[in-house]
């Protein structure tokens, strides 16, 4: 677990740049003796930003990049005209070997577009999916759901190569051995789900390689059953940030209610630390940082407005993948199920 | 408004059958003096568990069923085979006119199906729909998100008629003359959303008869922009579970927190009321009920494991529609886009 890691930092990526990224990377530098930064972005800035708190520090490079990605860019307009943004260096990075995983908190759409193009998927895998670990009722178990966005109007086999790659991180980054899979889908209709679910629901039981446990709702995510959910990158989007939007909901009656007259004052004294620790549980801050699987290389996205502290939790997940080898772990699976394919 | 309303209701439906509904039904008969009930079901158990309280009350009625449906049972073979269901019945009577609106906490594909069956759907509309008010950021301001399940794999032209339905129902019951109406997205696409979001987008944009605002993302439903969200069955069904899922985390994780040592227990103790409150404005028990719209009726769904407080709740949504003429006014309102369409 000593092995000397190197990750790339898009340095000017997110709503805060250099402000954020620089510090956060102080932040993990400190912390993890074995990891090597190099924060890509505008030479200027960042030194302007490090000061005096860089002086001497071997594992903290800077290397220029002339260009930045907007976030608001289209991503075919960021891979055409930026072809030397900070986001495409420091994925460039991971092409040629320099670094092991790239962290961004730019574009998100950019940031796909160019990682493919630049990284390319593993062979067997058609499309790349974005994955993230959420809390469940149980503190100590993470549910990861996929695919969050990357793809909208997938078919089932996409659907299933989401089921391989999430097992795949989930048994390389949790040690669970057979991480249960389950497919969400909505228990209303008749023969339940629509045509994409049934006909993925067929490939993950007839599966030998997923430990499927069957249909998931939309309320059952957070149960601590399933390791893995995986669904359409639309109907992923959707929830989570449905479920982002619940949390908000909450937080802003929760507060009315506190202001509400004296009582609720005292209250709201006494509770404070109380949902504050409840809040830093759930936080998606504090769960920052999605992965994009599927990619010859490690490339992690963090919420675009993450602070300094989410940003460095996205950078330590980007250390876990390296140290665990998730996409060689990815490679080696689908590898496996490829190879018995042709032998049908 | 105080003309008299007959309301079906399907007795036996729920998870707990009479010992809801019957109580449930006396209750709104208490505050809603030009409202008479129809409880259809096992006449015996009604009796029994209305006992002396129901003697001499004339708006109340028994109407006798000799079957259920399970809450598992199959949609299709309810239909088929239990003719003489507590909730057959009471849909039958909408259809006899004997009833205006019939409402079931029972099995949402059974009651789909059936309903379609016995009422049918508006001329020019393909497919019903499920609707539901959610609340948001402003206390006072309602959003109604449709379609929650009663379809999936919809096409452009279900969705259009979805946000024809949702904007005659908010504008008859709420009042607002030409309500917002959003369409469910996300974000992370180049040309964001998928096929059937981009089609149905051109639908609405082009349309004069909604007043179409665009996308909204997952997080955005609550933020009380739309009077209207409108979205696929599958999507929305998956959202809706994903809040509620969000909202029983973080229940949950504050429990957790309360119990945690003596001076959170003290904040437990004072935060009751605080968090009651807050309960009490997010509970779906307190927004229960789901139109089902596009019908030649009014058909409400409750919550199967609704409470009486809350099954009488999904009464009074049933009074509101019959109120203000929820399906004429849908129907008026495709009537007119159905006969200029005739002229193009």
């Amino acid at each position: 677990m000593n092995n000397k890691v190197t990750i790339a930092i898009d340095a000017m990526g997110g709503d805060f740049g250099v402000s954020v990224t620089a510090p956060a990377a102080l932040q993990v530098l400190k912390k993890h003796k074995n990891v090597h930064l190099v924060l890509v972005g505008d030479e200027k800035k960042l030194k302007a930003q490090l000061g005096m708190r860089n002086r001497g520090n071997k594992r903290l490079l800077i290397k220029h990049a002339s260009q930045q990605v907007e976030m608001a860019e289209l991503p075919s307009k960021a891979l055409r005209n930026k072809k030397d943004s900070s986001m495409r260096v420091a994925i460039n990075l991971v092409k040629e070997g320099a670094a092991q995983a790239c962290v961004s908190a730019g574009n998100t759409g950019a940031l796909m577009a160019t990682s493919r193009f630049v990284l390319r998927t593993l062979p067997g895998i058609d499309r790349p999916a974005i994955m993230k670990a959420l809390p469940t009722f149980d503190e100590n178990k993470k549910v990861r759901v996929l695919d969050l966005g990357a793809n909208v109007d997938s078919y089932a086999d996409h659907l299933y190569q989401f089921a391989v790659m999430g097992s795949a991180l989930t048994s390389a980054v949790s040690g669970i051995k057979s991480p249960k899979v389950g497919l969400l889908n909505i228990g209303e209709e008749e023969m339940k789900g629509n045509d994409q679910v049934k006909h993925t629901a067929q490939l993950l039981s007839d599966s030998k390689h997923i430990n499927y446990m069957g249909y998931v709702e939309g309320d059952d995510i957070f149960a601590g059953e399933a390791d893995v959910v995986v669904c359409d990158g639309f109907v992923g989007n959707v929830a989570l940030k449905s479920m982002e939007g619940m949390a908000k909901l909450i937080g802003v009656y929760i507060k009315k209610e506190l202001k509400r007259n004296w009582s609720s004052q005292l209250t709201a004294l006494l509770s404070y630390p109380v949902l504050r620790r409840v809040r830093k549980s759930l936080d998606p801050n504090q769960h920052n940082g999605a992965s994009f699987l599927g990619l010859q290389g490690i490339v992690i996205k963090s919420h675009g407005s993450a602070s300094q502290k989410a940003f460095a939790i996205a950078i330590e997940e980007a250390i876990i993948e390296v140290e665990k080898n998730v996409p060689q772990r990815i490679g080696e699976e689908v590898g496996v199920i490829l190879e018995e394919a042709e032998f049908v």
